[in-house]
């Protein structure tokens, strides 16, 4: 009789875990929790996070390593052999299941993109705050929505579960990147030097927004993207716009004459060949993307807009093409700054989002051959007076490495599986071919011979990559609910 | 014989006096003085002078009216009996001269434009420096060549004039604007108001650059010069270029779009009547245009400009026609900066010179009139999120009053006698019908009741209006001679 007792309290202790399901797990933690939870999301806010500032980026992987320690995972600060001490370490954390059948990647990024603080309304981006928006909290920091929302949602599951003493089904291994917002630059590379660490059955890829209905979406690819800056030449110094307009030529105007022939009235690309290799969707995803929600008028309301690109089609077919976007354009000053010159350069920074069947290279080399067919000499080191002198129109062009497009095909077993896990927490999930933004898909599915799949959580609307970036706090409490189930699926 | 040895002395200065001519007390009084004055005008140029900062600009003021007295002449601060204190006064100075037949007055400007410290090499643009340049010293600080060297300069010459004993024979007056950079907002108002202290049979406006050769220039006009800044509208919010690009408008494509259709390849506006009404020059001021150099392709080695706009014309040529020129343009951020996002707005700030026949209300209205007819909503305040909604492309337009041109006739009387009495000191000077330049000739003709000609001192490449403004020290000792024959003239 002595070993019985002991036995029956195992034997209950299982009970009542298989009583409680994840998610419900998920809300009984949360729920008396949520001033302390918010604190101790703030603080992890607090560490910048941004790729001009490699030392702050170091605090956010030392901070996470000791977070994932603290829940009794195993956790290393991963590089590359080769690589300088100060590129941000991949936080690799590992929870390995006896018996496990499969192992579940989750990926996220502690990284956010560069600030300008004089934008937020704070003026201090690495203040966290929260205010409410339309009756709801939300809190406002550089990375709430992109992409330390997701870390947190999955610290925060691993610990709801472990406090309803729910046991893993499967290995899991958490791969939290530090220079998404830089393009990735080492992943492949961090990736690939830690082969066996990092393998999985799956990747589950926590980036980006929920869909705009606030349904969680689910989401099997990703645009590429790929970068072309480029920069045009008026005089050697900036000029009196009295003593030498009509004469000088103004680069601003260069620069706009030669970006106004990209896009039509409706922006479609104009650019010879932009479209050429797409490869088209599948009938899944066809039927996928047919019974998406269409949330585009919501959105023109929300976003006060007087008219779409795109003639007429709608958003979710939209990103499903490649795109051509002015990040930014500058020349001389304007506002209160404007003085009455003719500026030196002009610079416009364009991102090129990709498709399936549109490499980086080859998109960048379709519009360095525009702008050469403009009549601009191309130079990819800026230009000498020599070059100046010899040639009416120089353009300067620096191109990124980019980051292709990746897709995974919805009806894989390890989708359904994943699917049905989602469904069983939060109700009907919205799926999607493939996401507008941006996430190295590509890399991680080379890198550790996987596939990927993306649980966004974060809302729509969370000003991400732009001033007052924020996350909706009830997004954050369903995003620990999704990820519970995730990490504790079969 | 008692009052014999006075009458002789008095005799005896005279004679002196006269064996001395205006150039010679000049270059006798600089040229053992030239360290002296040179910290003198650095502490002048260290007095901060942008609009932005009334109380310096203030402070400039008292430092000339101090200066002006010291020299023996009555000053004053003018202002007009409405308007605020924060107003920059002009500084009024004056030596009546007993018998006099004439009054020259001297105009010139104390204020400078805006700065952006960190585009200035030293960061320090009220932190005057000395550089040499080509073998020669220049002096750096805002104001340097626009406009404190000709204060400086006559300032300089009264000294000049008075060590030598040498004396006046027209009444002098200066005319000293804090505005100007500001477009001289309420100097015909404050004109207006002290009508009898400012009238003169000539204005001599000593403001710009002389000639590319270095020789000294007379001008005997300025084109006129309107503003438009015009801001256009996308996303309510800056959006993620992924999650959104292809379907949410950009603002600095459709802006590109919008200014690129404003100018042909050669720099020809192709705004509807933007050259209708232009006045043309008579044969006086055709036959100085003809016969005065061509710099420009000095100019273009000078400025590593491999082409320049206006179909082959000369600068000279060109800068008697109405320009538009895009001082800046600016949306979302470029370079390290950039951000993957669809920025909420674009702005554009143009400036429109003008010439004679062609007033800024009309200029502007033209180029409102082609906005529109590029499909644009107009707004003259910040556009509602109605007006948004409701209108596919909304275009916000802030117009300045604007300063119209202005054209002195070469032939008359009191030119004739100018360009004499300039020739007297420095030799055969160049004669032009137009400065490319802005300066409120037509205010000043019309509150004094006058007329003008305007007598630049600085050297073409001060870099005016931009950063590391300089005045070629060598131009500061030429433009005293050229301001004592001129104050010394009958």
């Amino acid at each position: 009789m002595r070993n019985v007792l002991p036995m029956l309290a195992v034997a209950s202790s299982l009970a009542l875990a298989a009583q409680t399901t994840p998610p419900q797990a998920a809300r009984t933690y949360t729920t008396p929790r949520q001033a302390e939870l918010i604190q101790q999301f703030q603080d992890f806010l607090a560490i910048p996070n941004v790729a001009a500032d490699p030392a702050s980026l170091r605090r956010n992987a030392d901070f996470l390593a000791a977070q994932l320690q603290q829940r009794g995972a195993e956790a290393k600060l991963l590089t590359a052999p080769s690589l300088p001490a100060t590129v941000p370490p991949v936080v690799f954390g590992e929870i390995k299941t006896p018996g496990a059948k499969r192992t579940i990647v989750f990926y996220a990024h502690y990284d956010g993109q560069p600030v300008t603080p004089s934008e937020w309304d704070t003026g201090k981006p690495f203040t966290p705050i929260i205010k409410q928006v339309d009756g709801e909290p939300r809190i406002y920091a550089r990375g709430a929505g992109d992409d330390k929302a997701a870390i947190f949602a999955q610290l925060t599951a691993l610990s709801a579960l472990q406090a309803a003493h729910i046991p893993l089904q499967a290995n899991i291994r958490f791969v939290w990147e530090g220079e998404e917002e830089a393009g990735s630059t080492h992943l492949e590379q961090i990736l690939t030097a830690n082969r066996d660490l990092i393998h999985g059955d799956v990747w589950l890829v926590c980036d980006g927004p929920v869909d705009q209905t606030r349904r969680q979406t689910l989401i099997f690819g990703a645009r590429g993207d790929a970068h072309v800056q480029i920069t045009v030449y008026g005089p050697n110094r900036s000029l009196h716009s009295g003593h030498y307009g009509n004469w000088a030529p103004n680069p601003a105007m260069m620069l706009v004459q030669l970006l106004a022939g990209m896009k039509d009235a409706d922006g479609h690309v104009l650019i010879p060949h932009f479209y050429d290799g797409i490869v088209p969707l599948g009938p899944t995803e066809k039927q996928a993307l047919a019974t998406a929600p269409v949330n585009d008028d919501m959105l023109r309301q929300e976003l006060a807009l007087g008219h779409t690109d795109g003639g007429g089609k709608h958003l979710l077919e939209l990103i499903n093409q490649p795109s051509l976007n002015i990040n930014g354009i500058s020349s001389g000053q304007t506002g209160a700054h404007s003085t009455n010159s003719i500026p030196p350069t002009a610079t416009a920074n364009l991102d090129l989002r990709l498709v399936v069947g549109i490499d980086p290279k080859t998109q960048q080399q379709r519009v360095i051959d525009y702008i050469r067919a403009q009549g601009y000499f191309i130079t990819t080191t800026p230009p000498t007076r020599d070059e100046l002198l010899a040639h009416a129109k120089v353009a300067y062009i620096q191109a990124d490495p980019g980051e292709p497009a990746s897709r995974t095909p919805i009806d894989l077993p390890i989708a359904t599986d994943v699917i049905k896990a989602i469904e069983s927490a939060r109700g009907k999930v919205i799926l999607l071919p493939t996401s507008g933004g941006t996430v190295p898909l590509d890399a991680m599915e080379r890198a550790a011979n996987t596939r990927t799949i993306s649980v966004p959580i974060a809302n729509h609307d969370d000003n991400q990559h732009a001033a007052n970036e924020n996350l909706r706090l009830q997004n954050l409490w369903d995003g620990i609910e999704t990820m519970a189930v995730l990490i504790a699926m079969p």
